[in-house]
């Protein structure tokens, strides 16, 4: 075995502590062709990145990225700072000769997906790899859905429905937050939750959405500034005064995949009671296939080829040994939960890199998310009009 | 108590079948203010006919409905034809002083449902009665779902989810029949399911349907011409020669509601597994209602206004006495199906008659379906822009 | 055709009202080989059952049992009377050579159900039929049940579980009523619920329950005596003198079936929340399949034949034309309710009665239930000892 | 900060596995008081024990326990070894004033329970703790039961009740593994996955099973021989030659609560269909609780004093940051898996520690089940009669 492969990770939030179980655990509970060191976590602060070293067991904490990016004796840069600085970070470690993962969406435009997506491509030729971090791929169920898709299960697929539906903006009294302000957080629903929908969309049907006709829209167009003046997600109250929200808080669109089936999306934060259900069915000629991430250890198939009188949705429990990733858990029937999906990325990331072969999610497919992300605000502009994503969809 | 009502039914395919059942069984199980004389069943054919009286239980059969229409003896006329009749035969009814029961939808086009509402308008002076048989209306949850809504359990309206998915058409090779021919048929997934779930978003939220955007398509464009030239739905198997189907068989829309929130829609024939699945989902700043069809004796209920940490969907099982309706049938836990609502139906009407009130649903309401239906065409003309309903909504 | 059968119900309770739907309705929805009368009603107050007949659409209504049971122009008897009095109706309605229905349980001791089960056997040698009202039978999904079980389906039963679970006793408020106690009710929770969870596991696996470990017990001893002295079920409040409850309001108990495997039962009174909960799930070495009333439409299979990583449990949608009794009703995707199985029970007599065949379920197999239920009393009054059944179990 | 905890397991199965992310993962999700290293695991086999050590990330590997349990720089003493050896190590390591984790049952035998109970009781006097590897107890899920039961939301607890399927033995062929003999496994179903559910009950409800009535069986009696001899489980296939299995495979029993309420158990591997199922549904006068280990993030509410008309079972998705252990994780509607408990039991038990206060599930709770197993083999072999516990239940 060769030397470890040393991580350092850009970013400290929510999903820094979902990464760091991923980096944990993954060697601890599969066979990884090299071993991983969790290195240095960079955050600004420098207080409160030294803390979640400790916390999550990183060996050091840093404020400067771009020293970290250049040190030698880093082998892989893990992106999850917010969206718009990860083209700068992403490309600066790439061109530094790094194996870079990166938080999804891609970018906050598609300019600067389209120069990542180069950089990955330069750094592709030098045996460097890169990953955009739609851990969803990677749920055992959803890793099924997509295999049995492309042995046949559903035949030609002639509808996909696909949604992303959360609450925790229903209470027209929460406050105006920096996620809800357009110069900040970028895009609203669409790009947090709407990228996850379209991405797992075109993974597990193989087909791209060439073509769309959407609305995003604002529900609570006006919300009381925060009475503290944080601007954080979690403050209580509200002052009296009010502030305009500036990014969508509700996305629904349709889109045409590449052969000619229709795909209805729907990225919300006001599906009172729904707390993260990303939920997707695939239908086509020979069956179904349907998944719940509010129920992740079940895929639902209804087989149009069993007897007739017999068929029905068929509840896999995908936690037996065949499934995907499964065997290194637990046996069959002990449920898996949120952030395992962690671990098998970075499964796949280092069996990639020992490999020396490209994993996906690939910059390439960030991109076109960010393609279609970019073709439904211009649709909504457009009265919702039909859209051309725009450029041609790269062979998935 | 005064002499029974004497019904006339034209028409007895499939829709006969069910609305004998509830002129049969809502004397024998409701206490109604007069009783019912299932007096004549109307059709071209007049064995077919005599047969259909016969088994179904009516005194009488006939093949000329205007005859019928203009019989003193006759009280109720129940229209359960083929769409392109309804105008002519409902407003002769009306005319002729008959109180109408008209199946859904109120007609295959605007102008001919204006007419109906017209005529419905005239006679409600002369004390006749109107209704459009969106039977689902009256399906104990359904009822129950919109008396919450009005009670204020959801709060203000901030979002809905419908949906009719059906399976019929999934097949490439299912041959072409009737039905999907534009000339005989008028409608596809849109006009036959599609406006089942206008009507249900508009009766339980109370509030109208003002803008669309929306797709109608036909996924399977070309099929087998049937073997034995029938072009009805269930011969096997279809000859090698193939030809256009002419009508939508799936629909996606988005709907502008009154109080500016959006409601999402989808009617297809291509949801492989979803034999009759009616679902809606009604989300507010105070909690959620949905209701499945094919779990029709359900209603789920999410309280925002219940204590942190105890929320969750409470599936309510729509079978007790307290619940509409159910107080005539079973004791609690004992299931209603589909054809209960045939019977409500009959209750409703027959109760306004007496009472001398208008029932809903309204021909101004089935008018108003008719509008919105007409609205999606016009706007997956243009290119799926937003489209206006195009006249004021009447009142809820 | 020959002249209709002319019917006689003696009784007009709750169980009045779901026969008369099933005599009612089965004629008008099944092709029938012989045609059905609704004749004479029978009930002890003269205004009350001539109020039924009116209501539920019998012909006449009389008083007096033992005339109409003699009456030559009354083909079929059909008893939902308490269950103290179907021994002496039914053995005289047979031997006037009368076909008789007679709700379950077939009788309040095993004593009265052999002297039932000989009057059967002496009238099945003159043409007569006779069956016992174990309705849940004849639910669609039930039937498949038993279908897939002789198909194969679960290959060897090795373990099955059976629970009939209602809340009405649960609060310690509700009033002391007849049915509550002994010498009116016969017995509790285990005759009135326990019965049919006994009926259906012999039934769907044609296997006989041979020997019995059980307890039946009353969890809440004492109970409010009626404020208004009435005993009925339904009176809402009690008075402060409480008294005794004297039959059991739950039983548990293991049952050995003829191939040595166990089967679990609970009847119970107490089971909060769960209305009408009927369950069953049969475990074979091949397969399993489970049902739910409060589910009535679905049959759920686990097929341990299918592909390893693809199996789970298949929600069957019992609702097709393949399906057993249901190409008479609606579409697939339209669901049944409670009553519908009372019209297959009418439909299921009166083919065999045309066709010179016995019906399932007979006096013989309800005698089998009595005497199964007679070893649970015994087993519990010998601190749960297991205890045999105690004579031959009729092939079933 | 003191120095950390330094913790050695004994034993390195699937247990050691589950144990090591405990222990690994609850000090980077947690704030813990003391910081924990995991310093040593034990196993006969040297190489084996080292690989695992690797593998796990324990900073020493061993093979003699009791030189480890002896050594000064080990503070808790985690027993994840075999029933048989569970009382000489832990009454060792408590002697030598380690505290103790010891995985269920706390014993084969109800008197090295007792001796256990008894070391631990010598050991709490001097400030050290025990704690039995319930784990199930800390699905956050099962702590929210048990509190909403003590904050009175079911009322009276009425019945209960509680079973564990699986179905890893429905094949007759799978062959014979030492966990089918008795001088091995000690006992089969009941012990195993029986304990499970009689502590899940006592925990939930605080009530003792004083009596039992059960019966405990084996199925399929005998087994082919493994073809290679091994014995173990895994493997495929089996010889001609059969053997006897000489533990149980099914266990079902019926417990009177210390309140006089009926609880029903089953534990089996004959579920066919069913992984790891354990379901728990505690009825009382004021509402009801529902439990299902293979849908672990939600427990099911029914609450009688709701209104009429609007009461169900209510789905609370236990995922918020105001229920039990969940605000160490991650945000509403992210689930958590099986292994999570695993952690929340070293979070517990270093809280004890620190807190010098007795973390539940004690030995003496421990040694109560192994009590209630005890009673229900001497039930069966009584002919299931009803059989005392035998000795005073701990105030719990």
């Amino acid at each position: 075995m060769t030397r470890p492969l040393r991580v350092a990770m850009i970013g400290y939030g929510f999903m820094g502590a979902a990464h760091s179980v991923g980096w944990r655990q993954a060697p601890r509970m599969f066979d990884l062709p090299r071993e991983i060191e969790m290195a240095v976590v960079v955050g600004r602060n420098p207080d409160a990145v030294a803390s979640a070293a400790a916390k999550w067991g990183w060996a050091e904490s840093a404020t400067d990225w771009r020293e970290i990016v250049g040190r030698d004796d880093i082998d892989i840069v893990d992106i999850v700072t917010p969206g718009e600085s990860h083209a700068e970070i992403a490309i600066a470690a790439l061109d530094a000769g790094k194996h870079v993962l990166c938080e999804k969406p891609l970018a906050n435009t598609v300019a600067e997906a389209e120069a990542m997506a180069e950089a990955a491509a330069r750094a592709r030729v030098r045996g460097i790899r890169s990953m955009v971090g739609f851990t969803y791929r990677r749920v055992p169920a959803v890793t099924l859905l997509r295999d049995m898709i492309a042995e046949g299960a559903v035949g030609t697929v002639q509808q996909v429905r696909a949604a992303y539906r959360q609450d925790w903006l229903v209470d027209p009294e929460t406050p105006l937050a920096w996620r809800l302000q357009k110069e900040q957080a970028g895009s609203g629903a669409l790009g947090d939750i709407g990228a996850h929908i379209i991405d797992m969309t075109q993974f597990v049907t193989g087909l791209g959405v060439e073509r769309v006709s959407g609305t995003i829209d604002t529900i609570v167009k006006e919300r009381p500034l925060p009475a503290d003046g944080s601007m954080g997600l979690s403050n209580g109250a509200g002052a009296a005064e009010k502030g305009a929200v500036t990014v969508d808080d509700v996305a629904i669109f349709t889109g045409r995949l590449a052969n000619g089936a229709l795909a209805s999306f729907e990225a919300t934060r006001f599906a009172t009671g729904r707390k993260n259900a990303l939920t997707i069915e695939v239908s086509g000629d020979r069956g179904a296939l349907a998944f719940d991430l509010e129920d992740l250890n079940s895929l639902r198939f209804y087989d149009r080829t069993a007897p007739e009188g017999r068929q029905g949705f068929t509840q896999i429990l995908v936690t037996e040994s065949q499934h995907p990733y499964v065997s290194a858990w637990w046996p069959a029937g002990h449920l898996l939960g949120y952030e395992h999906g962690f671990s098998h990325q970075v499964v796949d990331l280092v069996n990639a890199i020992a490999d020396g072969s490209d994993p996906h999610s690939s910059f390439d497919e960030g991109l076109c998310v960010q393609r279609v992300l970019d073709a439904v605000e211009r649709s909504s502009a457009a009265e919702s009009a039909w859209t051309r994503v725009g450029a041609p969809i790269p062979a998935l």
